[in-house]
């Protein structure tokens, strides 16, 4: 069973989020708590909690403890509060759809139960963030099942970044599916992108994977494409951060470039995610914002210095996948296999 | 002007390779004395000095030195000590050609003069060695004049490694191309990858670009691919450490990747190398040997892990980028455009 990436600790008007702080990992198994709003964004910011599915539960989490000590007494004023906070934590990252499909669920729940008293309105949303985050693992074992099918015995698959257990709730997205394979007997090899510059890959599904004793190798991001050009890959699984209607996919930096070496070498892409991370507002990939982060954690590793100073640095933390390199996108209702507006249009009506 | 990557100081039978210490670099810039074979070799395969033009000196200055104080006073037992040395400097790195290339022309000049006396046979080799270094020299300059005209005024380049003087005696091969661009004040902007394991990019070119005021970008090797889809690179240029009878270039790992992401995106891709990075007798890509570094340059950084202990790595230090990706190859005489066996042998015909 892996380890809880995040908790709700204590009473509606009195609680802790707990994390497992992931820029620790692996050197150190650290849980932080999270007493304050500014906390769990600071968390959410430093990428102490990450991954699309956990961030939306961390969100969840965070606008029911941003209101919980509130002093409302009527709906009015709680609801004022509750946007203010929506508004500040959903900004702490803007790129993956969850964060603030967690909120907003949570939210609803709030306005739809507005005549209830405060104290019930805050049980409620409490109730709504578990909910989140029990389903999220559901949805995690679903994504795992529904994955079976592409994974033969002996596949050799590369993933990039860390969609795994530390990513959500559970078991992951694109770890799902491998945990779910090896859990089933099949022999399987991965191959882990480092993933520069926050080395999610060498530092967390390494990690991961070795717990789980999955046969794992370590690459350079730089090192994907010469390997699928060598034959020893055999399919390519990753997260997403958001993906727009047309199937267009938001992914850690980096996966746009595996999905093209993939085309390339005539290997199937495979994008694993919840229906949570669709985000059918977006059209495409153009509009799905992209955020840059500082150029402190391409220059330095652990304090440490590795470039001249004063140099610029471009560092986005995502980039597009767009649908034509995307074989199919793996969900906890199965998987979409056309990648065009329509069919996945038709796909959430069949499953909503 | 660029600084002395390498030197050799003293005399014929009493000298010293000076080395700028790559690894130290951008941190502090010093040199080190090799005064042993066993020096030079370690610091070959510890990249104090790398790129292949520099080992081609490195290897040509090696062997004088494995034999100045040689006992020797026949030819036959000054050749069983040569051979034997050049045997184990030219291991010291499998792929780049121009080690054993220079190797082999200080050997070269070595029997030629057999029937000389021992002290001037070995006069004759290192004159040999210091003609290599000087002709890399004008063959830097002849290398960037001659990819001038791909180089169009507000070019955006994209380089992967270090292709710089820094891997040369002097201008570099890629980068030269860039300093002379930026020397006729053309205004050009460059993107360098990191280059991972060893950072090469974001340690040496950013460092040299920097030093000659060229506008310059460090972003992680990742990143070159949605840089390249969002339509910010024009061309990308870099350098070779061993071309094939057919066009197929090693370069440092990841080479391929940036080579494929280009063609996707419709920019081309060249590589800059004097004709003594071409291995004629390798007729193909398949039959180039790729060395693999130790898992630590990936699992660690300056000594801090950065992944789980045990786990596996896979880390070949080049890759082999096949000729079709490649557009052209600027050389010390002019750039080959079609990289097809018989245009490369008709121009190395022509050329000679």
């Amino acid at each position: 069973m892996p380890l809880a990436t995040i908790e709700w600790n204590g009473s509606v008007e009195d609680g802790k989020i707990i994390l497992i702080d992931q820029t620790k990992l692996p050197q150190k198994l650290e849980y932080i708590e999270c007493k304050t709003t500014d906390e769990i964004v600071d968390a959410i910011k430093k990428l102490k909690v990450r991954g699309a599915p956990a961030l939306g539960i961390a969100g969840a989490y965070g606008l029911v403890q941003a209101i919980q000590s509130s002093k409302a007494e009527k709906f009015d004023d709680l609801w004022l509060e509750i946007n203010k906070a929506a508004k500040y934590i959903g900004s702490s990252r803007p790129t993956a759809v969850n964060l603030t499909w967690g909120i907003e669920r949570v939210k609803r729940t709030a306005r739809n139960a507005k005549d209830e008293p405060i104290k019930v309105i805050k049980e409620i949303m409490l109730t709504e963030a578990h909910d989140i985050l029990e389903e999220d693992k559901r949805v995690c074992r679903a994504i795992g099942k529904a994955g079976d099918e592409i994974v033969p015995e002996g596949a050799r698959i590369l993933t990039h970044c860390n969609a795994g257990g530390l990513a959500t709730a559970d078991y992951g997205t694109a770890l799902a599916v491998m945990f779910t394979a090896a859990s089933q007997g099949k022999n399987i090899h991965v191959f882990a992108d480092e993933t520069r510059p926050l080395l999610q890959g060498a530092r967390l599904t390494a990690w991961e994977l070795l717990q789980a004793e999955i046969d794992v190798t370590l690459i350079c991001d730089n090192t994907a494409g010469v390997l699928m050009n060598q034959g020893k890959v055999d399919l390519v699984i990753t997260g997403a951060d958001r993906i727009a209607a047309n199937g267009d996919a938001a992914n850690k930096v980096g996966t746009y470039s595996v999905a093209v070496l993939a085309k390339e070498n005539n290997i199937p892409f495979y994008i694993a995610a919840p229906l949570s991370t669709f985000d059918l507002s977006t059209s495409s990939g153009k509009d799905i914002p992209i955020e840059e982060r500082a150029s402190e954690e391409v220059t330095t590793i652990g304090g440490r210095r590795i470039a001249p100073k004063d140099i610029k640095v471009y560092s986005p933390a995502f980039d597009v996948t767009p649908a034509e390199y995307i074989h199919g996108i793996i969900t906890e209702k199965g998987i979409i296999t056309e990648i065009t507006t329509e069919s996945i249009q038709a796909f959430f009506e069949k499953n909503s």
